[in-house]
């Protein structure tokens, strides 16, 4: 296993070197980060130029592809003057660092098109930490469950899941924890706040942490006690699972994010559901929790293997429930490999 | 109190309008954020755009100097080409989205420097913010402390801390925690990890959480039982802790960021910790956790009533121990108030 993807980056770019500053697109390439630091590739590899906070750590880290050395900006604009073009992320970086390249004299071309395409397609290190922090993502979920009492904000219930996941060694975050009890789980965007949790409600829980950058995405849909109300919401559940496992038996390889997304929407659509799947299927997942490729009714990005990817359909009734199954899969040998397995999608009743 | 500086930024600036895609730069403008909006800023007042997810929320936070409004792409950009010019944070557009609003023919203008300026005074409401973000931060302290234990993990202590900050209601984390243990903490940015603690181990932590998007940010160094090897160690925690109060004492505003950092400074010179002391006094605080003013050796920037920013000296013995001690304070009627003091600072040995 390997954290380089320097050569990989300067394959698919048509610049003569790459230059990234972006913390994100730093680890991406090297599998390290540092404050202040930035990545340098040509032909002959990638230099990390980082300052002393950072050097040890990252000399000890790389070898062969790439190496750390100390920090110059002017060092590092010489350098990058030298070559024909160099080859920047324009979304990920600032107008005001623009700016200062474009000064340095430097002819700068756009490669978010190429980097979105190279990312897109994991390495086995990058597969192996999705897996890493999608399973703390479940274990966490499971030593979670049974501390969920009434009473209970939304808020602590995030607080405890984050702690839980944190515990296990996640880094940080995905994205900010959305916990909804009862008609709130209708928002797909609810902002976690201070209801307390009654019997019978249902609780929708999207999270996600990360482990060296990379993300996981997972949502699950509970009830807490059973108040003989939900029998819609029980019907809309076994569709939204259904759906949500035609996606992993139905998707290949070679598929459009377009034709992914029909397998769960023509199912909720034979099953009266299709005005309340309000969103896409999903989206591609690496060290961002959004990215390339989309998987969503106008998506035409052909959906290959490596690629890491939610599969979520959900059910939405205003005023009423949400529900929302999500899995962060891939695909391998042409078929759907999903990182979760340790948790029951089945309707649990707390 | 209000959340609004939509009259602060325009008065600031030299443009007729002044547009905001930043999450954090709406926040700082209207309290509010939303994914996918922008504000844009007229001698008339403050306008979010937003999409259905938060009109509803926007709609009724915003009264009088700002107003919230559904999101059409078109209608912003024929709004901003109405004005001679538009001012925007180049440091917080990417260059993507800079060619864009160039592409719509707007004539754009750089207000960094002016942003910093009105960001770093803060008013009532932003200052009751910063308030409760230092309270839950020192709780959630006071609530870790008797937890501690022999052998527990570096993040293990931070998933704790954490934690209890987000059931008191953080919103999020200011910054990645650090814990260090033992020779650790002579590293003033260690990545918390997987060292277990040890009787005798000094415990070093800085860390900070979210109000309404602002930060706290505190850093207390303690001894884990003393195993009487600690003489130096002790030495040098009171050196620090005398520099960290003379600030608070001697700081007037209208002083520099150099005057200020001189008083903790030369105060350690004094005391034979000059060399040791290898980084900067303090930062400005707000919705970034490092953000202007810099209070720093090389600072020229004035420092004034309703400023935020660190008191944090510090002495690291590469090998062998570090101490930091850090609170938030603020200049109020040409003093400093600390916004911590439910913590003992005097060293506790746990």
């Amino acid at each position: 296993m390997n954290q380089l993807n320097v050569k990989k980056i300067i394959q698919a770019v048509e610049t003569e070197a790459v230059y990234l500053s972006s913390e994100m697109l730093q680890r991406y390439a090297i599998g390290f980060e540092a404050e202040n630091g930035c990545v340098v590739i040509d032909q002959t590899g990638g230099t990390l130029y980082t300052d002393k906070r950072y050097i040890e750590a990252a000399e000890k880290l790389l070898t062969g592809e790439a190496q750390a050395t100390l920090y110059s900006r002017q060092e590092v604009l010489d350098r990058l003057a030298s070559y024909k073009s160099v080859g920047i992320s324009f979304k990920e970086t600032s107008h005001t660092e623009y700016l200062a390249l474009e000064k340095a004299g430097l002819t700068l071309i756009d490669i978010d098109a190429a980097l979105a395409q190279v990312m897109s397609q994991k390495n086995e290190w990058e597969l192996a930490n999705i897996q890493a922090a999608c399973e703390i993502a479940e274990e966490a979920y499971l030593a979670l469950l049974p501390q969920i009492k009434e009473g209970m904000s939304e808020t602590e219930v995030a607080a405890l899941l984050e702690y839980e996941m944190r515990k296990r060694g996640a880094q940080g975050l995905s994205f900010a924890t959305i916990v909804a009890f009862g008609a709130h789980a209708a928002v797909p965007h609810h902002e976690t706040g201070n209801a307390k949790l009654r019997f019978g409600d249902e609780i929708l829980i999207d999270f996600g942490c990360k482990v060296n950058g990379y993300c996981s995405d997972i949502t699950r849909t509970v009830l807490f006690g059973d108040d003989g109300k939900h029998e819609e919401f029980k019907k809309a559940y076994q569709a939204v699972l259904t759906a949500h496992n035609l996606v992993q038996e139905q998707l290949v390889s070679g598929m459009s994010g377009k034709q992914a997304d029909a397998i769960a929407r023509d199912y909720l659509q034979s099953q009266g559901y299709g005005e309340y799947f309000t969103h896409s299927l999903g989206h591609g997942i690496g060290l961002r929790v959004h990215e390339f490729p989309g998987v969503s009714p106008r998506s035409e990005s052909v959906l290959q293997d490596g690629m890491v990817f939610s599969d979520e359909p959900g059910v939405y009734v205003a005023g009423e429930y949400g529900i929302r199954i999500e899995d962060t899969i891939t695909l391998k040998d042409g078929k759907v490999v999903s990182f979760m397995g340790k948790t029951d999608k089945n309707l649990i009743i707390l």
